[in-house]
C-alpha cells in the first residue's frame, strides 16, 4: 500500500500549472526552443504556445524571452521571473512529497498482523 | 493563485483508494445500502460492488458486513476494520491539506509588487 500525490497551482478559475507544465518550462530552457520542448512532450506547438500566453497573462509577468545575439544557443529561454516561479513550484511540490511520506507512515503504521 | 492537491493510496499496481471511494464507504454506512450509496454518487451498483470486492482482496480484510436482525436499520454497514481504515485515510488526507497550505505560503510569499 503506497501513497500518491498530485499537486498543482491554479490561477483564477481555470488555468492550472502542475508537473507537466513545469517540465515544459524546463525543456524550453534546455532546448532553447518552444517547438522542440512541445514535441518532446507530445504537445502541439500551438497548444504549448497558447498555454504560455495564458500563463503570462494570468501570472502578470513574462515567462519567455529571446536570447540576444545569433550564437549556437540562440532561441528562447526563461526569464528570471519564470526561473524563480519554477524553482518555487518545485520547492513547494517536493516538500509536500516529503510531507506525504511522513504523514502516511504516521496514519498507517506498520502492523505485523495486517496488510495496512 | 491557489494550491490544489489530489491524494490517494494504491494497493499493488492498480487499485486506487481516494476521496471518491472514501465517500462511497461513508455513504454505504449512512444509508445502510450499497445500492443507494452507488446511486447517490452516479456509479452503477455493479461497479461499486466490483470495486469493493477488489478492495477487500487487496487490503486483506472485510469492509462490509450485514447488520444482524430485521430492524429499520437492517442492511449493510462498515466493519470496524473498514472504519479504522477510513479514519486513517481522512487523517492522512486532511493533514496533508494543512501541509499544502503551509508549504505554499512559504514557497510563494505574498509580495506587494507581484501577482505571485
Amino acid at each position: 500500500m503506497r501513497p500518491k500525490l498530485k499537486v498543482w497551482v491554479t490561477f483564477g478559475d481555470r488555468l492550472k500549472f502542475g508537473d507537466g507544465r513545469a517540465q515544459l518550462l524546463q525543456l524550453i530552457d534546455e532546448f532553447g526552443s518552444l517547438r522542440k520542448a512541445a514535441t518532446e512532450l507530445g504537445m502541439s506547438y500551438r497548444n504549448a504556445w497558447g498555454y504560455l500566453r495564458e500563463l503570462e497573462e494570468a501570472a502578470g509577468f513574462t515567462f519567455l524571452e529571446r536570447v540576444p545575439g545569433g550564437g549556437p544557443r540562440s532561441g528562447m529561454r526563461l526569464t528570471d521571473d519564470a526561473k524563480r516561479f519554477l524553482k518555487r513550484y518545485r520547492q513547494f511540490r517536493d516538500a509536500l512529497e516529503g510531507d506525504m511520506k511522513r504523514r502516511f507512515a504516521r496514519s498507517y503504521p506498520k502492523q505485523p498482523t495486517s496488510n495496512f
